[in-house]
């Protein structure tokens, strides 16, 4: 029998986790409601399809938008499988454990897949994408798969730079974008961006739980799809062109949606500019902290090594050799409730993540930090002190 | 554009929709909390787990048990997509509207479908499957799908009869059996009656929101699921048994788990028996109020001719011809706040269904009845008064 | 050691009590957040200042109002503490055990009492009042106190007629009116029907949980309240005056004034006079039922024998010799999950309460009288049936 | 028109507020129910009576316990009327804000007041009250009243020593101890430590929103009881003896009460000792920031001068000459969402107050705190850095 674990520190949790994430009060009020009939007007017409609307606004698209009570890794299933036909050959530039798990879904899916091998501490080049699309003269690859924001390693890529390379390349794939955990965290533009398929998923930046993801289409999605030949049917677009819902195959997860109507009501308050400011500042104090216990190289480092690639919605720690950083993590969780994300893959017990996202403010952060830097100190972990007191200093200087 | 629908009148409404259902109180508070992650060993022990567990005693199984971030539907995929190859033929005996759909899906998933026609009204006959099956004697049929409860007739199948016409007729199909509006409303028993993948949803019976599904799956299942080679990845079993959560392909809905805990607690505390034997009472009651506006067969009918297939979950209405079953149940929601389930497919306008699954007492299927009475005689729809009364005897008298 | 209660059947309680009452659930889901400083600009300007204008407007007054964290009897006291001095005389004329409890304070709290006898079945008189107060030729009374609904008879008091009286008398005294199970269910109209002190609660009409109450007081009373010498701090209108909130010592109740901002959001999209045709509407086919009942008078009875006086809150019902309306009420609530009220004080066992206020429509009041015929039948308490079918005939014919 | 006050930043608000102050989500979800009948046995003896027994322990006694709907003023009325008649006498040692308001109750009541002045900054010593008690050879106070935590300066009065005090004079007075902002965060003991009337609210330390406050009542209590003539009705005792509750007069509010099932359910899990543990070591790590701050005195100070008093629930801080508190409190809420308390009566723009009781941890002390130091160096206000350093510095060692 496994041991009970201990029971929790009193007082609220830190959510620091890089998804889930936290949940705003009123969202999570909003939801908890007596169902209602799907098909009833009054939510159909008032809750249902505004919140439809709403989401595309933060898309940034106004092209097609298919839904699903899926988690994100059903929506990757649907760009791909509404895309593609057995065979077809895909390009997944190697990010990280996301990129690597969308690549493994596309070979169980019947896809070949091309991989564009990348050190994970920074992500592929938009360069080497365009050459293997130039090298690519028979167009046999089909679709571009991106993960825009590696939740695995805290990397952001440049989504515009590589739109800009498969243009450069001249090449007719599809480009398909994994914005999970960058939506509603930082800039992201389906339509100007010419990305074809978005996907996307309720609980990050959406602040919602886990129940639906999505993916955006474009007009060039649409015609792809028409003649592609993988089989599904739960998550078929076609179907959902049918309905009067344009999304969902069976039933519509009511709740959520009245959740969904009230974090489009506080990202729209707040204004899509200043969300991404309030992250891209949180982040930088974040960052500030996590430098200075980096001290002379020898404390908790970057695990990206790119600083113009350093994620706003996440942060990967490399511990130092001969530190675990489930140590780290487990003494955060125990001590001080504060809950990490963990290295996933073959950063397992080698990076934790801090994640930074959504419904977020200073206190939370620093609060998190500070448990962070007291983790490190009862872990023994080495590390220069001052990581709070820097990402104060970058707060109160911004 | 749309005309915005008139506001609901004041006082809870009364939900005798077949699906989602009535969602208690206590389950509601339960799933209205902050995000864990659900890695988190406090909630893989403590919540996780032991919800699982029950599950199973829910299903009445001791096999595998695998959930899906998805709506019915989509256990209906991971049933067919985990033990079936492409051009493997399915058996799937006419119901209603939803054995229709499983056998659109079978098609569009690439499996050869041999239909067994019958009257929705009734549904198929145990003898029927047997003949089929016996005239497969190149064993063709790999499997046999059943929908337990047709949620749009209101046709209750026999499954223990299926599971020995298939015995007798000495066939080897995997039996796969649709229990979503069944479960936890009338008996239901995986492994006592020869069930090879049962698939439920949260929404119905065990009186959560929509959100998760699952499928259990016999040894038999299993073994099939070795060699099938349909593709998938956000359903596939082996990935999941590869997982300690040994379901979920991704993030795990953990709000949904908090209340899936409270409602199995509900259930085992009234007790498997009692709850089934409360849903037939409460059925009963209805029963006898729909056969008293039959009148001398000039009112509202049964749409389930059969006495016997009548379901303890669902009661659906047949109109008068002449009538429309949606003016009713626009009456019955716009002046009494009462939400009926509309006929689905070619049933459109022709049915009503009340829903009486789920989180339900005498009050209230007497005032959802009341309020059906009202809605006909407001419909100027011919009927024989006293419905509720009639309903009322059986309960005083039971 | 007490029995332990036996478990409530599953499904929602249907809540007929006159007092707390159903509460809508978007109101309980408003009071559902955390605390905030109650002197906090955002909650003082956008919450509480609204909330308590909205609360004036229910009341029909432009006058002072003042708010105490207290239930009813809190604001019963506060209304006699602030505005009469040891010795004062108050005449309370009879109209049930409220009335009673009303005076048994007054004498409590150092106060005369002129008491005025009446029927419970009935309540008092106007022209007895008038009466009352001619014969008072030396002014020695200094305030009239009413019971406009009295919760414990369902007798509903002529409030403009009592002024009518009081000022045919030409006397000078206070006219305080308890409008507790009145207010937000059947008109009240504090300055056109010259009331100088409203007292009410949160508990009833407004939809709330027990936790404030409130008085109004007209520029007469406020003049009174300068001498008047009863002790008091915590419901003090002076100390009241000299704070920005101009209620309440000590803290606010801020979870109650999310909650009462919804409800007046409630109550005014629904518009005053379409909640009193509702309450009057709904509480006529609860009348019709018990008429049914009564059949050759063998059966329960209104207890209140004026039909002009009938309560459209409450309907208290008389049970036939020899029969205790404990066991009525228990057998609903064991059995069907409705919860009816009691006889109070001398009342005990021989009446039950049916409540018809605040969050309420056709089938929850159908669902009621059906389950509380259902209790008459069980019980063994002869009554003619047809009670709900008398009440639907009204329904389908208003 | 005022202001409409700018909206909160994002994020979860720091309630650092001593008073109300932060509600455990899974209290608030139990508070989130729909109305009971408060007669009913289910809810009388599963919820009410375990809870009252609870508030008992917590209190530390087996004497009486008196429960009203009304905030802790409402409570200190109580205390006064039930143990006192008009003329008596009380003692009340200052202490600050609210020893000065409960006096100014005592002389509203009609009694006569002794105070026995005191430095804010360290309040009442025992010795000074012993020399009054002995002063007072005629008996003629009736009461000594202390508050035991002073809320407004953060300064806690050792009871124990006074209660010595008291027994030294050879005094019989009633001793009466305002326990609202200690008990639950510090150690309470009325019978141990011998006093008459133990004064608390549910909004502090029981970590719910205000609504109801308490009384304990020693068998001395009870017997002044007998003759005390203030007059009183709402708060009466006697009246409360008299009921199954021995509690309320009126209506319960039954919402709070499955709120303190849940917050004893928190206390008792956790542990009474583990509870007053944690306050003080999360305000001691309060203190050793505030101690930094404060520089070489030219920064912002503790208010209690004296260490050994100072409050393992409230710290208020003085700020240097010429820097107004209330503008590091209205930055540290406009920019980072933190609610502060602000000085109270005389101390009004000189303090502002921390409040670390309830549901707390290091992260949302050390978040708190660094939004304070933020909310410092954004004021210009002079202050040595590194209090949030320091505070780390403390929870790390030990």
């Amino acid at each position: 029998m496994p041991d009970r674990p201990a029971p929790r520190p009193r007082g609220r949790q830190f959510f620091a986790n890089p998804g889930p994430t936290n949940i705003p009060e009123s969202v999570l009020r909003a939801i908890d409601r007596a169902a209602v009939d799907f098909n009833d007007a009054e939510f159909v017409e008032t809750v249902y399809h505004p919140a439809r609307a709403g989401l595309k606004r933060v898309l940034g698209t106004s092209a097609e938008l298919f839904m699903y009570t899926a988690s994100g890794h059903g929506a990757w299933e649907a760009g791909l499988a509404n895309l593609l036909s057995p065979g077809d050959t895909v390009l997944i530039p190697e990010s990280g454990f996301f990129s690597d798990q969308w690549a493994r879904m596309a070979e169980r899916l019947g896809l070949r897949l091309r991989k564009l091998d990348a050190d994970w501490r920074q992500g592929a080049d938009p360069a080497a994408i365009e050459a293997a699309l130039k090298a690519d003269t028979a167009h046999e690859i089909k679709a571009v798969c991106i993960v825009h924001n590696e939740t695995s390693t805290g990397v952001t890529l440049p989504l515009p730079d590589i739109r800009a390379a498969i243009d450069a390349a001249r090449h007719p794939a599809l480009y398909l974008a994994d914005t999970i955990s960058s939506l509603a965290c930082m800039p992201f533009e389906m339509d100007a961006w010419g990305i074809d398929c978005a996907v996307g998923g309720s609980q990050k930046g959406l602040m919602l739980p886990t129940g639906f993801s999505f993916t955006g289409a474009s007009a060039k999605a649409m015609a792809a799809h028409k003649t592609a030949k993988l089989p599904r049917f739960y998550l078929d677009w076609t179907i959902m062109m049918g309905r009067g819902f344009r999304s969902f195959v069976g039933t519509v997860p009511v709740s959520l949606f009245y959740g969904l109507q009230e974090s489009l009501r506080l990202l729209e308050e707040e204004g899509k500019d200043a969300v991404f400011a309030r992250h891209a500042r949180l982040a930088e104090g974040v960052r500030r902290c996590v430098q200075t216990w980096a001290g002379a190289n020898d404390g908790p480092q970057f695990y990206c090594v790119d600083p113009g690639r350093r994620s706003n919605s996440v942060t990967a720690v490399l511990m130092p050799d001969g530190h675990d950083a489930e140590a780290v993590r487990s003494i955060a969780l125990q001590r001080s409730n504060v809950s990490l994300g963990g290295g996933l893959g073959r950063l397992g017990g080698k990076v934790f993540r801090i994640g930074h996202m959504g419904d977020l403010n200073e206190p939370m952060v620093l609060g998190t930090l500070a448990a962070v830097e007291l983790a490190l100190r009862r872990a023994g972990v080495p590390h220069q002190k001052g990581g709070v007191d820097a990402a104060m200093e970058y707060y109160a200087a911004s």
